[in-house]
């Protein structure tokens, strides 16, 4: 079933410049979905639009097969949570376990469920060593892992992570990962924005395509590495180990590995 | 020539919680360094002390030889520009024209010289229709294009980018390679953090390993990726390619590829 569904969708700033232009596409509900794109072509624009934050000023969106309206996209923010590009953006609190708990409160809650979700995406994020400092003192990857528990306390049935892997060191990303596979095991709809093709090729079920405002399809990951008309047309490069296999592979395309592990598989260790 | 000499730094905001810890190493001049370790590592706070912000508590720094002392520290922006992580930090004049000039109108050359730099790391960068917009309603991407081309304006011998590559779409990345590659072909240094590690194969000539403010040892990328121990300690990761390779290479591991042309060569293609 599609959780999102956008019929000819437009939104600009002005007039003359168009951000988002008659755009449609569908999101999967609990699909593991990556947004594409070169910069400035639209992609933080949609996630607002996906959360309510935005109304578009053309088109329809619908959400569970159900068009938003004014009320409607006011609710939104119960089902859909959204970690900003930018985490300063975002945080409001003096300590980072304030700002974690800022989301579970507007649920009405109770004060000791408030504190066991801050406990627990505390745990999960790995930042318990954080909770008294000021975060606006922190670095921006550790802020990125703030922003991003607090969204998690929400435990909405949407998260939208936009850019989740900047600034993050290896590690940071590795665990980033395995946070976004945990949460599709429970059913989550995840959808990330991201420029980093090899996370693409390691994580997404399935991948939007957005080029100046436009959609340019929705492809799987081998699938749409398989298209170089797209990819050049909306300023993708393969990921490395997909780059590398491109160049080497002679055989069927559809079984041509694209992760680090498949490739390893296929190479025999 | 070491351009950059740390001998037993220490830096702390406060006294309990230091960020550098006797740190000790030197940067070659013109030559291409990267500096790599976790969110939190010191990173940022060592750019800080190689561009004159901010002054060692403890321990010495030399440039070119020459300790530096108030006077020199005050000077150095003059021969070190820097780009920071986070490009709000450093956007101050209301388009973008104005904000690359900045930098090299407080050099005292003529306007026009001004104006020619301006129009030359715009068009290096591809921001030229970014001109006359206002930079704080840019995306984060091209703000940092933007601070970017304002730190190269200035025409100093080092260059030193925090995580050039964040945010930046594929193609942006493309871009930024060819840009640090053309800086040093001019005999310039530059030093970058990142958390690339694909990028640290592809480009670095050093790698600066960090950890809980202290160095972990100067390496070439190849040199780095073979020792298991310093990555472990230090949180990194192998980059794709590298990974792969590691796990089906049997020959010599000086000669293992480790960047995606190289391993394309090794298998024949």
């Amino acid at each position: 079933m599609d959780i999102f569904q956008f019929n000819e969708v437009s939104y600009g700033y002005t007039k003359d410049k168009p951000i988002l232009r008659e755009i449609s596409f569908s999101i999967r509900e609990g699909r593991k979905t990556a947004i594409v794109g070169a910069n400035g072509a639209g992609k933080s624009t949609i996630l607002f639009h996906l959360n309510g934050l935005f109304a578009q000023q053309q088109g329809d969106i619908f959400f569970r097969g159900q068009k938003l309206d004014k009320k409607l996209r006011k609710e939104l923010y119960q089902h859909v949570g959204i970690a900003f590009q930018d985490p300063d953006d975002q945080i409001i609190s003096l300590t980072v376990s304030d700002d974690i708990a800022f989301g579970p409160v507007q649920l009405e809650i109770s004060a000791s469920d408030v504190k066991e979700r801050v406990r627990k995406y505390t745990n999960l994020l790995g930042i318990e060593r954080l909770l008294t400092e000021n975060p606006s003192e922190l670095s921006y990857g550790q802020k990125k892992h703030v922003t991003i528990a607090g969204v998690l306390a929400m435990e909405t049935d949407v998260f939208i992570l936009d850019e989740p892997m900047a600034f993050l060191d290896p590690y940071g990303k590795e665990r980033m990962t395995s946070i976004l596979q945990l949460l599709q095991e429970q059913g989550k709809t995840v959808i990330v924005t991201t420029h980093d093709m090899q996370f693409v090729a390691e994580w997404a079920e399935n991948v939007i395509v957005i080029h100046q405002g436009q959609c340019l399809g929705t492809f799987q990951p081998r699938e749409l590495f398989g298209r170089p008309d797209i990819m050049k047309q909306a300023n993708l490069t393969l990921p490395p180990i997909v780059e590398l296999m491109t160049a080497i592979w002679k055989g069927n395309k559809e079984e041509m590995p694209i992760r680090v592990e498949e490739a390893k598989k296929w190479f025999g260790t």
